[in-house]
């Protein structure tokens, strides 16, 4: 494949700025490639590992000249990042990021951007629950989704060039509003992350169970909890925060429905629980025909050994 | 090895029968294995792909001079299989059972078997989302937990003995008080589920998001849950009715604290949310040093073309 965009920068340098480092190397996406952390610490490990053909000391230096600028911070910290990088950015350059959350993310960066830049907003649908610099992958996002939420206005040759970007990446690139954007996630993503993190910290806090027998015995079930509840604490506190009403309005649902499955097993109506099962199955089986997930007992993984 | 067994005789043929008898014949540990399972259909498959030395056509005759009779039905029908083979029990073989719950299992069981067996429940923690007599193989006890829950008066020669099994089909062993156990299992399994279950059933639900959507879009967390809420419909209702105290006790705490986080988002108390998500990070790293879990990301899974 060809270069799409001659010099684009990343700004935060985690999984998903080095997983798209490596996958545009690998398709030679992108002439150069500049990047800027905030700490030290990960600005030395990202010169160390050759992630980015140069690494500056701020966001200022990364972005000047740059023809793409991918935001690749907690949603909380985007909108004081645009302000920073808003003076340097140069005119007809697109920015775009990579947030969880949409509607708060346009709120926030916008408004900072001059009128001279196409801002796009982003989000690919894939991750895993480590970060950091060293912790990314070209393969990350092959055959993953990508949202693309353009905002009013936003220039289709700009959007198609991004889109072309994300394609070469390895991702399916689906154009989505960013209320509905919003939702979509919160269910398929922000709803099942809180309730993790609730059910790992309730297991934590049992005084009758202790943590090594939770830690010992969690191979039935919980152990897929524990992962998704290893995720960054920073980005997640931002998440919430950040797409709270949609949060909250999954997580009633889902509470109403707990309910009443508690009551079903309460009176003992088991009829009630093995419909909702039944129910349930169909999903898993749509996933796996959409290519979605495997299909291979317990996702395949390998056992490790103590 | 050598054989532990002479006779083994496995009542219902699903995942964790097929599983153990593949697990008994890699190692020579019995010397024959009948079977039986409800339905002909079972049955017949059993047959076809060699599942059992001898399938039978009822479990009277699978478990007639068996040496040890394994019950690896559902829990609700535990104490009618039981009260089936009772009377065709061998004067000194051991009774044992694989059910996810205890206390139940044993109130149910227990007063059908004549007083000249032993019995041992036991609960190998070890599964998948599959069932059925196809889904087993022999690895699927290696290095999991087995636990074992002798009821009083329980013989030491022939507790030992099982043990002696369960270590040679790859189980580490461990024997808990059946009470303990329900409860240990609600945190680390039964609760889990039916989170999970609640959650599929959720999305499946909203009429703002369609079922296309949700399985596109899965990849984000969600997909973990469907997962486990692809278990066996006819299994997990038999687990709650019968450790319904328990899961209702987990129930009520996790809603507890997912109260206390719903607030937090809804009062923007970020600072609640960035300890409690650090919190159960430590979690997850001991299940992953006492080797329970991959840590390769997203346990290490394969992606699946469309
Ligand atoms: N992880 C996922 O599964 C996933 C999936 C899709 C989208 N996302 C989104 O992608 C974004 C990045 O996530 P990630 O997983 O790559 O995170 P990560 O691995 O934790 O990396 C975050 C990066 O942002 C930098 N950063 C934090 N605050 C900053 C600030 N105020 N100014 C400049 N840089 C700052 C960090 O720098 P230091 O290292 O110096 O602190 C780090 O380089 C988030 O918005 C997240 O919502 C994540
Ligand atoms: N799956 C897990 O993850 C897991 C893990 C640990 C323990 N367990 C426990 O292991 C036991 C078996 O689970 P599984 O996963 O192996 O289930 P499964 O694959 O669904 O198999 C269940 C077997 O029980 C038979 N059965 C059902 N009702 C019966 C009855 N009334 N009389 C005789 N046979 C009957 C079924 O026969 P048909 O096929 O003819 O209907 C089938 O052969 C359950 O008690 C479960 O709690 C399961």
């Amino acid at each position: 494949m060809s270069v799409i965009y001659d010099r684009v920068a990343l700004i935060g340098l985690g999984l998903i700025a080095s997983s798209m480092f490596w996958a545009m190397k690998r398709k030679g996406l992108a002439g150069e490639v500049t990047g800027y952390a905030r700490s030290d610490a990960t600005r030395e490990t990202a010169r160390r590992i050759g992630l980015c053909d140069h690494v500056y000391d701020s966001a200022a230096e990364a972005v000047a000249g740059a023809d793409l600028v991918v935001l690749c911070v907690p949603v909380g910290v985007m909108g004081q990042v645009a302000a920073d990088i808003a003076p340097h950015l140069k005119p007809g350059a697109t920015v775009t990021d990579v947030g969880s959350v949409k509607r708060d993310v346009i709120d926030s960066v916008g408004p900072h951007l001059p009128e001279n830049v196409h801002f796009i907003p982003g989000h690919p649908l894939a991750g895993t629950e480590h970060s950091g610099p060293e912790s990314g992958f070209a393969e990350l996002f092959d055959q993953r989704w990508c949202l693309l939420v353009p905002v009013e206005g936003s220039d289709r040759a700009a959007v198609d060039r991004l889109r072309q970007l994300w394609e070469g990446i390895g991702s399916n690139v689906q154009e989505m509003e960013a209320d509905h954007h919003d939702l979509v996630l919160a269910v398929t993503s922000h709803a099942p992350h809180l309730i993790a993190y609730t059910m790992v910290g309730v297991a934590d806090d049992l005084s009758r169970v202790t943590d090594r027998e939770v830690i010992t015995y969690s191979a039935a079930g919980f152990r897929d909890f524990t992962r998704i509840a290893a995720s960054d604490p920073t980005m997640w506190r931002d998440v919430f925060l950040s797409n709270k009403d949609a949060t909250l309005e999954i997580l009633g649902r889902f509470t109403e429905e707990l309910f009443a499955l508690q009551r079903a097993i309460r009176t003992g109506d088991g009829d009630h629980l093995h419909d909702y099962f039944t129910r349930t199955r169909a999903i898993r089986r749509g996933i796996i025909e959409a290519g979605q997930d495997t299909d291979a007992p317990d996702f395949g993984r390998k056992k490790s050994g103590p």
